[in-house]
């Protein structure tokens, strides 16, 4: 019979199929259904306090509501393209269960609030997974570090040898970066967990609604002031998104390290099998696939940060049919955040460490030279002074094709007569480790201590 | 029984099922298969004349490939997981059919050339497609363009009233734009349409393969001259990605026009129902969501460009597992631009023009203003003076409430004894219009001109 | 005489003048300049506190810097480009003046941590000062808000009248969304506010530092943690940017609006001449360049995020030069938020509002439909059914070409029996308006009291 | 006295001097002065021709526009904030030389059509001076490829040996996508050498102008057919960058290799002195900077990209003051591109060559592996077999820590007993490249024959 539209009324023709295809979002939005009804349920008890709607309905929407829960979970729930979305495919379902006390249920609100608590709620829920993520791949960083606190390795700037660090002081440098990401991500959630609902269409609602109750109700921290900002806002899938970016880009350069230490010339590090691919021609290969591929899905999760930009660049106020653009990228970087930080903190528990090859680096490159330095200002040279003392006996030592430990002491006296031999003690890696010893240093000590600092906080 | 991978000799552990999914790409690019087959077929043939290939597993090859391009269509084929991507798929199921037949077509290629040909070949079809879009666009564009050639509107800048041009001239602005992005759409195809296959895993290979007679029968415009580059280049997803940005920035426009235009305080236009949603809560609403939803589209496409701009960036030579990020944001920028401008083509067609309030919109804002000075320049007044000259009037006339051409003769000479009663003539919105009359001006008779070069540009 | 840079003693050729301008970033850096000195006396002040340094080059690098500043300030001081960067030119000048002290003030430190925390100290500095911009802006919104309180205006979705709405309660939403910017600026000053220095170049350093008194002189909340992450972390950067880049979408939203309500056939503003520039060519034209400007200016902080993210992807530990690329995108995008806040906050204040014009307009869309559906319901109908029946009578009153309010009773009812002779009251804008009084509706009592809020909380 | 502006005629208050500062251009667009100039003097002949311009006053202002050239030139013309921007400092200019003649000058067009084409002029003679360094970081790619036509490396995919090949066919890569790049630029040049000249503010003129004369005096293609098109238009701009952006990740691409090569733990390559530069701390270092800044830039570019696609998105025709946002990416962009090509080329002449390091590391990772595979082949064996052979083959060799070439016949046998002692020729990097001989293939004799094409085409 008729059209199915909850708008139809008015329309003298009906909408095409392309458009239909076009312009609904079931095919997606679909994800949202628990959350919905998450919403409606609180919806519903509200108005039922409020007066508005009768116990006889309420009881019949929870009813019913409970019935689609169970359709849904056990993939029964048919989803119909020209209901539009997944809103109401969900009343129309209640409506065909309980009759008008389904009908009744979208009193005091619109599709523009609806939707808007809906991807609020939705995504509350993946912060907090993503935050007990985040904590699971820190987890397997810090057992990784506290196994090396003391495998001296090359410390790279410009990706030349520049000073002695230990693995475990390099990978804290991630778990830092990854605690940044934890704190963006509550930071978000704060300004995520506001309630939209009440807002109506777009200047709030002429029934005697309590947002305050509903609010409470789903656990939302506070209500949204204003209610043309309520339904307009996507503030927050931006937020997150470029949270979501910074963490990708901090996943990007641990990869692009991964892929590095694995490349044969350098050798740092081996990734356990079930985490490489090989070639269909090339019977040798061993492939790190999966930093590669998180590398490369960085790409992915910036585009959706400018997606979603460009989605609200100069759109006027209120609701506008743009906004059902800003789910799929929300849905596919969260699905490329969880996905990516599970394989990650699973990954690092395969990594193999190669310390000899990381020392035998150290060596390639006058990691210590800057220890020499630092030693002859602690003999009354000025810093200046002593580094260009020191550039003129590295120029010397490569033109031998030696390190600055293995030349002897008259040598090294030639650039310096500061120069004692006591200098050797500083010219070894664990000496130059042993004497940055502070905060923030790379002394298996300080990491030591920092890996605790870590763990108590994840513990808190 | 054993591991399904095409390189598992190697592993002493199983890849993991989470990994499996993370790094399988079969779930999207399985939309390859039919462009993977003709691929394979041409391979096969050039195989088969070298020699490499008897006559016999050619034609047994043939004969699987017939088989399995029947099951596909008919959505028979079953697509695993375990098998990684789309080429393992088919020659798995290749294999599976004719044996050791099927084992040799891999003969002289790896999954890095063969992956870079399907693409190049569905591409270049996809742009195929996009090219007669674009023509049905101009074409509903051209059509409206010429009922509304003579049609008064404001022509704005900064949305204010500029100067009088015609409603069709307005249009052809856009179709400007559409042929400059079939323009750049057939500049990109000549770079997709060149040959990686031969380049093998990123070397070339040891078999006496003829490259320029598989280009050929692919109909490849030619090959690509280096193997390293061949495998890597993404060049081409991009290009294609940037134009099809334009294109959508392009429809952008044109979209924020209609939804201002359909606007009711506006009120130029109006769309057809069938392109229009209502509101679950607004009896009244009619909203234009079409446009609105294209608009907000042209954010996804940029979003695209920018992941495959960062997928690239400062990956080193040749192939890495990054680049199977490519295929998602290029297939969904194809699917974005094929269902938009199909639905715009035909949303053309359902605007119905309002030409009353656009010609009352003209006399909202002086727009002759710049007739007036050309007339007194005309009368030897110098440009900047007149210029002035006129602003006084505008501000005396908006002081009024009135237009310019409802000043008396005596006021208007009032600000320059150069004013004669001949001024009327040219203060006229139609008077305006058709003094315009130069290659690119509004004047009506240059309107209908452009669209007659436009068609025949078409037609040709 | 010999070269001047810092690293010299190593190499055999000096650079060439194209790498020396390509290279250096004193043409842009020297913006830090009082930062850099700031940092550089906190840090020679721990050095004494530790014994590093004595109170003669202690207090001689004060001297040398007071001189130093006064220099700056004063435009004296000459900046070299062959000395690189703002460190080595200040450092330079400091030892031409002082002598050995001034060499010995790189001591225990790296310009990889030096300019970590001179950007940090420059940036904390510039949030402080968006911080009170936005603060300025809000309250013109507030100001304005508040005449407008009452002032009835179409809400608009899809810019097709929806609702009424009041013109205060439209300026509240952008108060909302500074509110969150606001918000999200505070955020990330905390992740700026903590000291990078002491980790030298990237593992820390062998002299007794002590960062925590750094970092207290400094005001830094907390010291970065760990040496590698305190030198190649640009998280900051990123995240700022981010959040001008909402702030900057936000305001392009609000310029949209503004061009919109100023184009004639709208007309529900003016913008004070001084914020509006004419045309070279029309003398009629009176446009809102600053509102313009703004929107296209969005577009400009979204790119330097995109260049930021760009430039951070897949960077390998620690410090690479790439870095050095962070300044100018994050010097631009504080002087644009600085700019456009201030001449936003400045603009609002010329706004001449039409109340006449919005009151017409609310006139032209049956912006009291959703009203009369409310209505149906408190008489019993279910919303849908409800909402049916005012659907089918603004078809009705559409044809007629006259407003729901001005159907006759009786034909009202022909609708719907439950309709009654106190309809007229909710069909009014006044009537509609009033009814929506909850936290976040539109009613005028409602609209004060968030200005109420929100003063209080900018008071705080 | 009164105010400067071209348009103060109508405005009852002067604009602020905030607002001076916001909207003005001259600050950066002066940049376009010499073109601003020529795009003048062929308009004013085209007035002299059509007999809007007498001779004596296009004689006056062909002197005048003589003088302010060799002003400009000289450093003398002092540009004036309060003029706005580059065209009214200039027509101030010639109208304090020459009179009223000056002020005749701007019949006709707009500034509107005439910064459009002053951009396009600009652009034009940019795209030629990229061509041309195009060429010329092409030239030193060859020589070094002809340099190292036989020098072994090893293939790289996914960072792990694959395959030997030559340095000169990595390089000619390269070359290739530099190949791509000038067909972009010349296939963008195409688009931007149209002109939009005559199309005044948006509707064309009402003077008799003659748009081919203008064109063919300033050398453009052909005119822009449609005037609201052509003041609005800013493809070209988001086409160059696009362009670009591909240009600069290419050279990413390139310098993310040239820092992994010349890492020590690679060791394949030098990059001479005076490209390199040093630490303040670490007297050691030699750091690659220019490659890292490369790197680092191609974020700089994709950023305003991102700008410019963002900046036009959803405007309503036809020009808006946000297009006075276009100049200054595309100024940076041109100039980035202009630096980098340019050190880019001359760097590439200093690069020292390690070929024993590369020929060790194809020793490292089994890189004739699939030439075994294919050696298995030929004899019979079907490819998917082969390759589990050797798979099998090399598991024992890296158990054994020896290459395949240094297994005993006998073992190799047991792996198949289709290999024969023949086998140890196909196992050598060189046998392995020599066999490569096809389009596209790593073999020397390939890679001459693709330096000889390239100098060809460069050449014609």
């Amino acid at each position: 019979m008729q059209d199915q539209h909850a708008w139809s009324g008015r329309f003298s023709e009906p909408v095409s199929e392309l458009v239909k295809k076009y312009t609904a979002s079931v095919g997606f939005d679909y994800r949202l259904a628990e959350f919905d009804i998450e919403g409606s349920l609180a919806h519903a008890a509200m108005l039922g306090r409020a007066g508005v709607l009768s116990a006889d309905d309420l009881a019949a929407i929870r009813r019913g509501m409970a019935e689609i829960v169970e359709e849904i979970r056990a993939g029964r729930f048919e989803w119909r393209l020209d209901l539009e979305d997944v809103h109401m495919n969900i009343e129309r379902r209640l409506t065909d269960k309980i009759g008008d006390a389904g009908k009744r249920l979208h009193t005091g609100r619109s599709r523009n609030d609806q939707v808007a608590t809906d991807i609020r709620l939705w995504l509350r829920a993946q912060i907090d997974t993503i935050a007990g993520l985040i904590g699971e791949l820190k987890g397997s960083l810090l057992d990784l570090a506290e196994q090396h606190a003391d495998t001296v390795m090359p410390g790279f700037t410009h990706l030349q040898v520049a000073q002695p660090v230990t693995f475990g002081h390099h990978l804290l440098a991630y778990v830092e970066m990854l605690s940044r990401d934890a704190e963006r991500m509550a930071d978000c959630r704060r300004r995520v967990n506001r309630l939209p609902l009440g807002a109506a269409a777009l200047a709030g609602t002429t029934f005697p609604i309590d947002r305050h109750y509903t609010a409470e109700l789903l656990g939302f921290d506070g209500v949204c002031h204003n209610s043309l900002d309520a339904v307009s806002d996507r503030d927050f899938a931006i937020e997150f998104t470029a949270a979501a970016s910074l963490l990708m880009v901090h996943l990007s350069r641990l990869s692009e390290e991964l892929i590095l230490w694995m490349s044969p010339r350098v050798g740092f590090i081996d990734i356990a099998d079930r985490f490489c691919t090989g070639s269909s021609i090339m019977p040798q290969k061993k492939n790190p696939d999966v930093p590669e591929l998180v590398r490369g899905k960085s790409g992915r999760v910036v585009g959706h940060l400018v997606s979603l930009v460009t989605l609200m660049k100069a759109q006027p106020l209120a609701y506008n049919k743009d906004n059902q653009e800003d789910k799929e990228p929300l849905f596919d970087t969260v699905d490329t955040l969880i996905d990516t930080l599970r394989i990650y903190a699973d990954m690092m528990r395969g990594i193999t460490v190669k310390p000899e090859a990381m020392r035998a680096a150290v060596l390639q490159g006058f990691a210590t030279a800057t220890d020499l330095a630092d030693y002859l200002v602690k003999k009354g040279l000025p810093f200046r002074d002593s580094h260009e003392v020191v550039a003129l006996a590295v120029r010397h030592a490569e033109g031998q094709g030696v390190d600055l430990a293995e030349l002897p002491l008259a040598v090294l006296q030639g650039f310096s007569a500061l120069i004692g031999d006591d200098v050797y003690a500083v010219l070894s890696p664990e000496g130059s480790l042993a004497q940055r010893d502070h905060v923030g240093g790379t002394a298996p000590a300080r990491v030591r201590a920092e890996i605790g600092r870590h763990r108590a906080q994840q513990g808190a």
